[in-house]
């Protein structure tokens, strides 16, 4: 995993609106009128659903708020959605867990090595096994036992702690809970949960029984963004491993868990640095 | 694609049978007794099935008939099946195609360039569109239009084929005809399908069109042995190849042929060097 | 390989200068005031050189010529270097061989497939072996025995026939004579050739033995750009694939070949898609 | 990474002598004699060296001494080196360390998820910086000053601590200091380091900057035996990554790291699981 750019006087852009002529000479146009000088820009017209979406990095600028104020200056004509942040500014991230720590780990691991742009504000969980995990990094972890009585409460204090601490990212690294439509739709945009299959393929709870028993030469992960549709969210990032007949569902599994923490810390690197956009039920990343 | 190892004084040897000690030591005491030297040896037991399969390569024989005799003799024991070829031979292959060229050519270009063992004795088509392709690389190539009336006249026409030239494996490379019952039956353990989708995964006409709207970041592509259960036979190799959001269905669709194209191959090469065995619905596969 | 994206009324842009502020909004305005739509933007400032590089495809023009126009008004004041070419029209390629046919079939195969926009005015031997392959394809094939005494001659030939057929890119498909630095000079930057191994690595006339003798665990191949300096030219591709301690150089060589055959198309296709542009040493590349 | 079979009934065996008939007949008959059943066999002969190498899996042995007394009989005919272990069994382990932490945190990672059959009883390092993430994981860590009048001394502590511990394998988990010959005769066979970069390749002190100056488009790190030539010991695993022009020195390191880690750890469980045979200036793996 590459470690981010980061730069105090570095900005990054993200533009998104209906599609028509003249939109990157117009942005471009309110950049130079800041004072700021393009380092990277990324384009993609839709022509599935007629969106353009544009990411740019900006740099020289005498302040942060000229730019801010010129490109809103301008949205309005296009309809456009704009967000300008600082390049590299870690992301307030909560971690949703339960048992497994693989993801957990390598989260934290890549944060605390510098390589990933987070903030870790909570580790929230159903099971207490991975507080040790959390204390080691130094971050803070809460769990609470979670069944059918108690779930629409923890949900309810997640989602406390989410406006509480300005969460701009849910992970869902290995939660093994289904989160509520109500969750869903409150975090739509900004939770990532990670597939332990490559969808299409298998769902459901055991994929890498049911990718032993059908004798597959390749297991994969899927880091999708999260819609009430199960497994059916917008995709960002999938890999996969092959694998032959002689490995046992353990050994499956083993190689599979080395395949979901990549997929889900690369998804959140490309979530973090404003690469991913959410175009219908797919998306555009620009890397 | 690397080229079969080939030698006329060595031998490979298959052997399956029901799991139970002793087996190795018994099969390679019957090469020893026949003056042969081991070269490789491979073997695995299945604890789904219960099965025991083995390859073995074997030189400096007298003569194939003293290890063919000296493994005759001692099968019975074991329940064993077991079959003695000279290694490298070219397996007589038979293939099917319709109008789309690309895994035909990828065969006939590694035939060619002495890379794939397959003596090709026939070509035949529902379509005349890859009559030049065969004949620049000198093969037989028969056509016939095929609809609900002459589709069982033109399956009869590959079986007697099939048996007039003792043909040995039967490759569809993308043939887009479904095979009946029948000739799935006739055909079972040496009929190899190209899938042009990564399995399980998009089943169905188009599935390139199905990856786009899926917004998925792999496509790929699935060698299978023909079973009457479309789709679902025992999988023989896979690859992917990784795909963006910017890419028409047209451009999936060329990325796909190349990995059908040296999917379909690799599972070829394998199955005329021996190394492909079906166990219930998956494959062992000894590279 | 993906088929090119191909279009009477869309452009692609190149545009090449030193770095500086304003760059990409000067552009698009000079298309927008041309009439023109974006529908692809790549840029890239090199910190090593400060040069500023960009590739555009603009739709919707009332004409080419205007779009040109256009931009050449506003170069000069860049220093900069500009191209307008029709998207997916077809470059004028001749292409060298020797005997080893693999990467020659490749390209004539993806080429009649449509897959990759050349139009190949001539391929050009020192040996006769591959006359037929280009019959077959329908190409002008054209050799000449070539010893030291006739080299030059030959040399000449060759830069004859780029003259004459406004050849745009000469292609060495495994053409196994070292090129004069006054041929290197006279094709600089259009030129490319394919390294039969992953560089810096094996150099010099068998690195597939070299490979096995050091017992590597990957083998790769290496499309770059022709320059005087052997082997060191800038790298376009680069591809690798597995392989272990049984595999003799023979099966090295096999799947060695393999990988010359895609790294080598897949490199002339970004060239054709105006993809690359030489950065000092090193190239840039706009996916 | 698998989690590896552990069985307290199954045994692994290994030999290796000079290449000659009957050897797979004769050991497999030593099993069979003890009352073992196969269940894993791999054998390879090196036309290279003339050496014959194998690897089995043996279970439902009355016990360990009868399988290792019956092997240790013939081993003497055969000029044969035989070694017997407990499948899965923790191989005792040191690993050294200076300030970089990405390859000792993955391997104690997979070692805690019970991946990794390695029992970590000293972690050395010539920096203090590690000493928190070895805690963590409750392994010993002892770090001392090396300076040019101090490495022999602390050469002498890690060789007795190897001795005293008795250390099975010692692990350079990016250790930057140079092995004396003397060490590396001492741990010959037992020593695996990692190199950050794609050997044969860049070598030296800064792989990384190299590969961004020559523009490669893949990066890569090599795991091999130590021996005195430095960086040419036999290659045990070798893994790439693809990069592209717009990656800075930086970047390539972060991701270089991420490959390093996992080729290290891929590596020693190889090594741990018996599956690495050295065979002159190359290695036999048997995956």
């Amino acid at each position: 995993m590459p470690p981010p750019r980061t730069s105090d006087d570095e900005l990054v852009v993200t533009w998104q609106c209906p599609d028509r002529p003249g939109i990157v000479h117009a942005v471009t146009g309110a950049c130079v009128s800041a004072g700021g000088n393009l380092t990277e820009l990324q384009q993609f017209s839709s022509t599935d659903t007629g969106r353009f979406f544009m990411r740019l990095q900006v740099r020289d600028m005498t302040s942060a708020q000229d730019l801010t104020a010129a490109l809103r200056g301008i949205a309005p004509a296009f309809g456009a959605t704009v967000h300008v942040d600082r390049l590299g500014r870690p992301v307030r991230t909560m971690i949703l867990v339960s048992k497994a720590p693989h993801c957990l780990s390598h989260l934290l691991f890549n944060r605390s090595a510098g390589r990933l742009p987070i903030d870790v504000v909570s580790v929230m969980s159903n099971h207490p096994d991975l507080a040790d995990l959390a204390a080691f990094h130094g971050v803070e972890f809460e769990h609470r036992k979670v069944d059918r009585s108690t779930k629409e409460e923890f949900e309810n204090a997640i989602l406390d702690k989410v406006s509480e601490k300005q969460v701009e990212l849910v992970v869902l690294a290995r939660y093994m809970q289904i989160l509520s439509p109500h969750m869903c739709e409150e975090l739509a945009g900004r939770c990532i949960n990670i597939h332990h299959s490559f969808l299409p393929g298998f769902k459901g709870a055991n994929p890498y029984r049911q990718a032993h028993e059908r004798g597959v030469k390749l297991i994969g992960a899927t880091a999708h963004f999260v819609t009430s549709d199960l497994d059916e969210g917008p995709i960002i990032e999938q890999n996969v491993q092959r694998v032959d007949h002689a490995q046992t569902v353990a050994q499956l599994t083993g190689i599979g868990q080395d395949t979901e923490s990549t997929t889900l810390a690369e998804a959140v690197r490309l979530f973090c640095e404003h690469r991913t956009f959410v175009d219908g039920k797919r998306t555009v990343i620009f890397r």
